[in-house]
């Protein structure tokens, strides 16, 4: 069980697929990063993908990504990704993400995700059971 | 045209993405390009995978690689890729793919290729009007 | 030869690589096409990342991304990357970027980039050379 | 500690990131999984890349990979990725690798390093540090 507010981590290793000639990981890669620790925290709320697909015709997507690099990560570096919800809307979620090695900060990012129907790809309100779960953070055990 | 038997090619240039904190062009990021060489090769026979799946719900995946990698391509390098049918089964196809940087060899490949149903993931006939067109390799248009 | 402040543009095909289980482009994905159009930016500026840091130690870092994603590329999709210089400064570079699908605007950025010293990793004043060819975008010849 | 032979495995989640618009994950992912578990591997072995390059200027690259793809992996999947060591020469290694969902064979491979110096580019003995360590495979703690 986690702290009102305290974001949900997960932890991320940099490995040679994730770097690029200039000796560090790829900006596009920590996006991927971002992304796991997304679906982990759904995870950890009791929502995958998998059932958020079956059980309620609903896919998140990615609506705006604003992100900040701040230092480079390196290969073999264990990083420790944050997820912190920020603002939740009817159709959609503001996350706030950073990532971290130690005490450094590698990136921050703030990501607004819709929740949409994949089949008319339009935008679909938050099914209610994740609502709930999103209004009790408290409850999210990691 | 080409003449019979001779490869279609493909360019591909290398980017910071398609790099490791080696230097070089990390090791799966080959395969993406002989995916591309693949997809374009079909498409010079006539057949996009939309086209495909659309029209025959057919998706061809592939059930084995074997590949060499002789030389590494590094950044900017602007590479060519060969795709030349070897064989030709009811549902399954093999291609000698190359990767070459001039006249260096970076990579040599046989991709063993398989039509399915998506729906079922069953071994399905590769849809006559290809095989047609894999038939008469001449008429190919790069 | 373009004109002054029309954007530099580099087509960009969507494969099967780029893809995920939602049927669309991976939203990280997007960034790789990003840099791809960049790097031609650069390219047909006479800079390529290579001579960059052969001749002036210099490498371009990402330093803030924003980017809103409008609508879902596709598996076969042809789009078109835009680059347009927005912002000069000693060491650093903002572009901006679109991703068009024909006259559909599949995703808007604005990059702002860092000349930096890799072996310090350190800020580096961008060189004259190529500040001077930004000075006069009319000369890019795509 | 792990008996003679036995495989040393290292666990993997199937992100949106891994699978392609097939619904499953690309193929050239799966040797993504394959590098992230023989990095994993050396490490249990007391070997970092990092290391490796500090300590004996030797990097491991792939000069051959032979795979077999036998069952599509999907999104969410929590798969299994073996490593064992085939075969040791002065300069080179061949480990068996599979990626296991439950007691489902996804991909089974072959896959042949060798210890080069990247300044040169040259085959290298592999260090006896390493050798030893491979020699005494009841000694790998996972």
């Amino acid at each position: 069980m986690i702290a009102r507010g305290e974001p949900f981590r997960w932890p991320i290793t940099v490995y040679y697929e994730d770097t690029d000639a200039a000796g560090v990981v790829y900006y596009a890669n920590y996006l991927r990063y971002l992304e796991r620790a997304r679906t982990e925290w759904l995870g950890a709320l009791g929502f995958s993908h998998e059932r958020l697909l079956a059980e309620h015709r609903a896919v998140f997507v990615v609506h705006r990504v604003e992100i900040d690099f701040r230092a480079p990560a390196r290969l073999g570096d264990r990083l420790s990704t944050g997820v912190v919800l920020a603002e939740r809307g009817r159709a959609k979620l503001v996350v706030d993400q950073t990532i971290e090695r130690g005490t450094t900060n590698i990136a921050s990012a703030r990501v607004t995700l819709a929740a949409i129907d994949p089949a008319a790809w339009r935008p679909l309100r938050i099914p209610a059971t994740l609502v709930a779960r999103l209004s009790s953070p408290t409850e999210i055990v990691a």
